[in-house]
């Protein structure tokens, strides 16, 4: 049979199950990334659970997130996971060494191997030939000890890409289409593998921006072939004995298809608040912006900040702009150093930060109020920015670097100069990126700082029970709102019982005290619409308000981390079997659920009683028996507890 | 007579009053230096006092204490100070251009000319043959408006510099030895005036180093001469037009004698937790660091980079060390990178910040939980690095830079390298680093974010109040004490009521809901012992405690600024006449001011009756009569306003 990228590299790591679209399948994961926001309590799990030594090919453990340091907090947080990677055998990358996907791309990705990260753009390393997947922490922890990563089989999406991109086109833009034609749920239970001949036209680096916004749409993972583009690249860090050939078989084919011609692409840019709200940049160009800001992991390469520096050489930034520019790692930063790029964007007045997440994550770099933001970043969820009602735009560096200049957006196209050719330098400066842990981890111990504590103690959900609504929800909840990133928040990610309160803070801001008043009174649950937890793959949106007294989530449908992620954490996920009846309930109504252990095991589709109502809403799951294992269990830590 | 470059300096300004130390002196001021997190209050009072435009030969100001931008607090400051710079006829410096002292040197520093800046380091451009001064916001406001600065004439002390450097020592070595002589009170009511054959061998950027720490040693200005260094440091900027000579006249005296052999100098460093605790490095030697940070006004020159880089060229920073690279000004960033010198440092294993005061005022990059943090910073108060019990060590880039190779305090004289020798360059770039006002500020509107407030009107203090002591603080409490700078705390420096919640906080968690239960009912006040309110010059540090019910500041005596800023609004300054009454006082106790107006107009000395006792307290003031009008008027904001 003829296989696809995607299904040669399942195809390759199977461990269980059918690779029938919908069916449960475990995978062999030979390598996982963590970061520091999500890595601590990874770290925390796998002391827990007894581990001495991970059993993947290579694990990483990223400082990228938490560089503000306000406070010990962090600090504490970076001198923890530093030795939790000397001790369980895993690189450490220190802060200021980069965002982990760009990093990971560079030292440790390897064409035809499997890649799991606590991170949702893990996917960033599909460009590589790999299939990587963002997972809930305690998901890439169970990897770590030599377990299987169990997934629906996602049906696979082919892209065939066509042609050449145009001047001032460049990889965002085509991501940017594909959110365009399909939005932030066009991925959901898919694998998206880009093919056909425009593919030669792109860099690795510029697979990484579109394998990386893969999870705006929603997708599982991104896979592009391994072709001499992978080797090249591998070959600039040292590496090219590691590449291996990895494309679809001719005749291979695809559960979906669609296709783009790159050369009839233009500048787009993804409108406030949501990455799927794309435009092209002509029909918002004009509006003034606070601040142009070039980075990320969605725009992560030699090239993208190399562009901007060509385009505004010589020139000044408007006055008034905050012109913020992310290096993406200490490597690449290095080179543009070299090359004179970072001298030129200097010279223009840009804000030039410590290689990281930085702003995209919301540590720093917040706009001013009522002011747009012009970002490279992959997201533009309400409030990620730091500012609470933000105006954030997505688009290219080109776009961003053409309105640094102007003050205002500018489809880069309208500047009077000819489009910079940029060559990507032959080697890289490898020196010192990772740092290797010891043979012997005997005498390692970790370095816990005052701020990092256990993880709580959950029951399993009881058989019997009536949960208040707490929350009621519309559509498209990423795990921003959920829980928040930024600043204030991030510094707690070792910290549940402080971390959770701010938990929904940003739908409403009494859900803390409301929540802990329910809490020992049988706890709550809370309904939405449709793509409930996309974004960020943070297992703190369901830990926090679980430690809160969440059991119950009744939705239309689920992102697929966070359903992973409350089943990890004992919370029951339902769906809506009719969709209209969401718009029956309201807060403050009460459910009541009966015998609900029995029923979950053996029933798909069932009926809950409205409260003081003859009503009944018809709701659905879909756990496998390993999920209802974990659920009744009261979480995935007290499953393997009883397993021992 | 025969004068000093200090009395020249007065003379050539005198306005009022005769130059005998200790007399109240009236000074005309040329230029002003604000920063962002003292001249949001400085734009609100121009803007309440109704100024068009200011009456300075320049002003400017800078944005580089708030760089972080959490949430839109800070990004809306920012605007509203480019707004107000238009407006008032101010230049504007752009966030990531860097620390005010180095950039003001650069661009507008003249040689012959008085600055007053609501900084405290603002005597660093004493380095440039100035009379500069650090004072609060409100002073700085008066001054714009091209109202006279007053100060008690300080006493002269001239410090004679002899001999050379020795390899390894360099200029932070230098102050460090003046605040082991002298101690953190040794420069109080004094201009440190620095001369003899020594000086030829620092360049304009060491002569900042050792005068930007004056504000250390509490002096009211460092004063080094104007001659051909200086000279050649206005040309690589293209300002050497600008430059004139001034020295002491032949023959001239000090009132104080001091001499400094420079040859005979080793490297040293301040111990935590008071720049004045220095000791030769040799003698904490090998005590294991977390940090190893260098940049901030006390070592801003680019060969305080460059030496670093070349220390640590082709080396790595030791595992586990934090290298934080904090760049001064955008102008010398851009020449550290095109000299290859940021190549290094990144190769080396560093963070590179944004250029601007950072972790030196707490805006991140604090140090993990007990660990130690070596800087170059020139202060390390208790918890001022954003660590509550930090450990940090103030010393010379070549000490930081030797520790962070090796991980533990490291005399770099014990490295196995020769000392490598530094080139300044002959040019700087000086494109877009300020932002000149237009001629036509009459369609300027201020942009106030939510966040800006007005200043909170305040009522005189009445005739007759007991007061009950609400603090007894020890010696050498500075202004990070009484209201924190740090990233929690910045974001608020526009708005008095908010930030109040942070006042003492560091000292009694307490205070603040102690001092609001009292304030409706009559207020309260503190004790305290020698030097308090040293260190930063905000007058947050005044207006905070005031808003929350502080009348009466009682110590045994106090730092300039701080006092002043105690009169600006209006809170009563007290001494003990005998400093043994100190221990007589404990909180709680409550004391008794009776017919206070006319006391204090007529009496230096008087009693107050500890209530429910026969004991009195026998206090003095030392306030002048323009002191004593301000002060019944409630601050000056009230006196100008009956004035008008």
């Amino acid at each position: 049979m003829q296989l696809n990228a995607a299904q040669k590299l399942i195809h390759d790591h199977l461990l269980s199950g059918e690779m029938k679209a919908g069916e449960e399948i475990g995978i062999k994961i030979d390598q996982t990334l963590t970061q520091d926001a999500t890595g601590t309590m990874v770290m925390l799990e796998l002391e827990a659970m007894g581990i001495d030594r991970v059993k993947t090919e290579a694990s990483a453990q990223y400082v990228d997130h938490n560089l503000i340091q306000e406070d010990f907090r962090n600090a504490d947080d970076h001198l923890f996971l530093r030795s939790a990677a000397q001790k369980f055998g895993i690189y450490y990358s220190r802060p200021g060494n980069g965002v982990s996907h760009p990093v990971h791309m560079q030292q440790l990705a390897r064409p035809g191997k499997t890649l799991l990260g606590s991170d949702s753009h893990t996917c960033a390393n599909g460009c590589m030939g790999m299939l990587a997947i963002g997972a809930g922490g305690i998901d890439v922890t169970m990897a770590m000890t030599g377990e299987p990563y169990y997934v629906k089989m996602p049906r696979i999406m082919g892209v065939e890409l066509t042609g050449k991109l145009p001047d001032w086109v460049s990889a965002k833009d085509v991501i940017l289409e594909m959110l365009h034609r399909h939005g932030v749920k066009g991925g959901v239970g898919r694998i998206v593998e880009y093919y056909g001949p425009g593919i030669k036209e792109l860099s690795a680096m510029d697979r990484h921006v579109i394998a990386n916004m893969g999870a705006e749409l929603g997708a599982t993972a991104t896979v592009f072939p391994s072709d001499k583009e992978v080797k090249r690249f591998l070959k600039t860090q040292g590496r090219e004995d590691q590449w291996v050939e990895l494309k679809a078989d001719n005749g291979a084919t695809y559960d979906e298809h669609e296709k783009i011609d790159l050369s009839a692409l233009e500048p787009l840019i993804a409108k406030p608040s949501s990455p799927g709200n794309v435009v092209p940049v002509t029909e918002v160009a004009g509006e003034a912006i606070y601040q142009s800001y070039i980075g990320s992991s969605a725009n992560p390469g030699y090239r993208d900040f190399a562009i901007a520096s060509e385009i505004v050489k010589g020139k000044q930034a408007a006055n008034g702009i905050s012109f913020d520019i992310n290096p993406t790692s200490r490597q690449l930063l290095e080179q543009l150093v070299e090359n004179g790029h970072i001298a030129n964007l200097l010279s223009a007045g840009a804000r030039m930060h410590q290689a990281g997440c930085n702003g995209c994550i919301g540590m720093g770099q917040a706009p001013a109020t009522g002011r747009n933001s012009l970002r490279t970043t992959p997201r533009n969820f309400p409030g990620r920015s730091g500012t609470r009602e933000d105006s954030v735009f997505l688009c290219s560096p080109e776009t961003a670097a053409a309105s640094a200049l102007t003050g205002v957006i500018t489809d880069p196209r309208t500047l009077d100069i000819s489009y910079p050719k940029i060559k990507e330098p032959t080697t890289f400066s490898t020196k010192g990126m990772l740092e290797a842990p010891p043979e012997d981890n005997s005498q390692i111990k970790l370095e816990k700082g005052p701020n990092i504590t256990a993880i709580p103690d959950f029951q399993p959900i009881e058989d019997n029970f009536d949960l208040p609504i707490l929350l009621k929800m519309q559509d498209n909840i990423s795990t921003d709102e959920i829980l928040a990133g930024g600043s204030r928040v991030l510094p707690f990610r070792s910290n549940i019982q402080r971390i959770s309160t701010f938990a929904f803070e940003i739908i409403d801001e009494d859900y803390y005290e409301k929540a802990m008043k329910k809490r020992d009174d049988g706890g709550h649950m809370v309904v939405a619409g449709f793509n409930y937890g996309q974004g960020s793959s943070r297992e703190h949106a369901a830990l926090a308000p679980r430690y809160l007294g969440l059991k119950v989530v009744l939705v239309k449908d689920f992102a697929r981390i966070h359903l992973q992620n409350l089943i990890n954490f004992g919370i029951l996920p339902l769906t809506f079997v009719n969709e209209e009846d969401y718009d029956l309930l309201h807060p403050e109504d009460i459910l009541e659920f009966r015998h609900i252990h029995q029923t979950i095991q053996n029933q798909r589709t069932f009926d809950i009683k409205l409260k003081g109502t003859d009503r009944t809403i018809t709701v659905q799951h879909d756990l496998t028996k390993r999920h209802l294992e974990i659920l009744l269990a009261g979480g995935i830590i007290n499953w393997i507890k009883e397993k021992q």
